[in-house]
């Protein structure tokens, strides 16, 4: 079952053309990611005291309808690729049924005392789990 | 001569890994996008009137270096493709001669009346003019 | 009993002092006074219906202690004071029992077609209710 | 002569009543303080340098009139009130010669080790200079 954080959109997210501005949906997605692993068992903290943090190094976003103020929305995550020392996320920003936006983000493994690059951790690939891609590759 | 808006990062742009949250450089590619038509010779007032308006449908960014409180940046805007009722615009987020985000994102043209999607109009032809991709296709 | 909405500390609010920035309080507060309303049974699509709508005209905060990120938050509202084309709610960002911020917001109620202030009107009285400050005046 | 920082109202600032949301002021009064102190000989990367922050806890606006998109906006600031381990800057969001928002913020001064308020230090009251109040006390 994907997992799905709800939320509200913000009247001052809506921008003059009546829905959310873009900008926002890397926002909204930013907190879905932490959401989804805390879920999973790894609040992004403990992965921070374990030694690692993660960068974005890539989004892609779809616009496929704008939100709108009163919409009850939600964002799905799911695991899109994981790699050595990278993986994707998938992201669905919805409205009912309806994805308003389809979205990926790349991320990279890094040490905490900023020294470079790490693999993908244990207990981060124990969380993201298998692969369940929402976006094609 | 690629076109290039100077901006300030914003104190409250930096996020806790100390560099501008990945969500603003959407805000600082809207502004850009703004800027780049307005020194074409069509300010997006102007489009407005003229009956039509542009949404964002996809956008790509690849971010290779956070951008930093201090840091003198800008963002260069160039036409990366033109279609029958769409266009990309590429931008790169520079500090000096350094691009810390690459982007692109892709407009349709639709009327301002919300009737739906228009070929692109002659004046925003000539303020795109020839394609000069900042990107790879 | 004062009315409360919880919210989620983003982390992108977060600020280089590592505490939310100061503007995002505005934005929780204006969330807030929308779902204080429509908790009281006027919800703001509904007021706007009606022919109102109201513009904030002056803003007080009182930061106390910063939020931080992964604080279990919340904004209580209260009606602060009543007049004739205006009324203030009182905010306080609470987590846990702690009040972070105290802040108020003063209001004037116009018509929706821009004509000008207009009188609280009776649904917006009744929705407004006694004030229960939580501001000393 | 009052310091002045030039600001372009963003596209995404512009909320549904078609003016700049309230909360993004205190953004724009943010980098107006930074530039001012800046302008006055001690940038803020400076002063931290020094061992001194500063904290913002109290803001004041009045809203008279929205800034849309497109005005040709500014942020004059001026030093409010000095005390002993605090001060206040005023700020006057301007379009022309018009006072759109007028602002106080008061910042205490605390050492940059989190040790505690501090006197207002030497180098910090040179820049403020004399009082010039904006706003009535």
């Amino acid at each position: 079952m994907t997992f799905r954080m709800p939320i509200t959109p913000r009247y001052m997210e809506i921008d003059s053309q009546g829905v959310v501005f873009n900008g926002w949906y890397l926002t909204w997605v930013d907190e879905a990611m932490a959401a989804f692993l805390a879920d999973r068992g790894l609040p992004y903290p403990e992965l921070i005291e374990l030694g690692f943090d993660v960068h974005v190094v890539r989004s892609e976003l779809d616009y496929k309808s704008g939100v709108r103020w009163g919409d009850d929305a939600a964002v799905a995550v799911s695991t899109g690729r994981i790699g050595t020392t990278s993986f994707a996320l998938d992201f669905q920003v919805l409205r009912g049924g309806e994805v308003c936006v389809a979205a990926r983000n790349v991320y990279v493994v890094v040490a905490s005392d900023f020294s470079g690059k790490r693999p993908v951790p244990p207990r981060l690939l124990e969380a993201l789990g298998e692969p369940a891609p929402l976006l094609p590759a």
